[in-house]
């Protein structure tokens, strides 16, 4: 693969695609050939993935046919869009990956976390990003969701707090291929900080590409 | 659970349908609550997923993605059907389970059978039969698919003929727990060998029960 894969990851309403968007530019001013996708559902198969799941959630739907669902949507994505634009040497930048799947279904507690974790790594052929933007926020600061933030208020530890320290846990286990970011940091800020971190993987590949 | 799982598998064309309806009718004569199913697609969510899998077929679906969602089919069946049919006392009959997904999985030679078996047997929960019974035939002498057969004997050894040595290798891990018969023995013959395996289950069963 000659590409370089980025993913942006953190809960809903810290910015994930407006920093997505802002790199896609600073990639495209540079002479890059920028895919820009996200997860779930962006494929044909896997927006009727997300449609099945969502037409059947409510407890209608197991939790283990859930899990595979959004797997299979993800071995989907792999194999259509993000494969072939790594190979011919494009630039990935995706929001939300495994680590989604992994932070949302460990916080929901029904199931084994390392198992949906084999099964995600299984659908994925283990094909890691070159970089994680983890975007870390307090879920009672996010911008969006007031009747989440309502809820996360009366119910203390949650659901999205338990996501969060998923994020944060997985990006601990793998130090050297995320950048975790304050997401409270102003627009500016974080694009550069961003920036500066791709820039030097990109020098890095370029090296190996003419050593 | 104090129900019985009751499985067919085999090959298309060697009247697993016909036999699992005897079986049913034999059940019912006796008092049994029984509850007919198959795989894959016999709940709502599996009907689209099916749906999903033939629309997508020819190469457009990814071969893990393919499997996850037939995965997330049985997964689905079990939570929705199978499971409480079973909880309540029913005997469930039904046509094609996790063997038919690794014969076929397996006989495709795209993915590692190892790994499809471990994705099956998570999505089912590990939960087994308590017979399987394998109709097994040369799928030359299969009754129906006239283009099948044209083009078994043209190409040798073949798609369905790793398909049936799968079912067999099956069978042969666990022989307690399968009941092998010859789909071209008489249809009555074969519905008396079953009917006779399931009534030694069920006298075991009571026994279990009021011992």
């Amino acid at each position: 693969m000659t590409g370089l894969f980025i993913v942006f990851e953190g809960g809903d309403g810290v910015g994930k695609s407006t920093q997505a968007r802002r790199l896609a530019a600073w990639l495209g001013e540079r002479g890059h050939e920028v895919v820009r996708t996200f997860e779930p559902g962006d494929t044909p198969a896997g927006r009727e993935i997300r449609r099945l799941v969502l037409d059947h959630a409510s407890g209608e739907l197991d939790p283990r046919a859930e899990a595979l669902l959004y797997a299979a949507d993800k071995a989907q994505h792999l194999y259509e869009l993000v494969r072939p634009a790594l190979q011919r040497g494009a630039v990935v930048v995706c929001d939300r990956y495994i680590d989604s799947m992994l932070a949302y279904q460990g916080a929901g507690r029904v199931l084994d976390l390392g198992e949906v974790s084999r099964i995600a790594r299984w659908a994925t052929a283990d094909l890691r990003p070159d970089l994680t933007v983890l975007l870390d926020l307090d879920p009672r600061q996010a911008v969006s969701g007031k009747s989440v933030k309502d809820k996360l208020e009366s119910a203390g530890e949650s659901f999205h707090d338990r996501a969060r320290q998923h994020f944060l846990d997985l990006a601990a286990e793998r130090p050297a291929d995320y950048l975790v970011l304050p997401a409270r940091d102003s627009e500016a800020a974080i694009a550069a900080a961003v920036a500066d971190r791709v820039a030097a993987l990109l020098s890095d590949r370029s090296g190996t590409l003419t050593s």
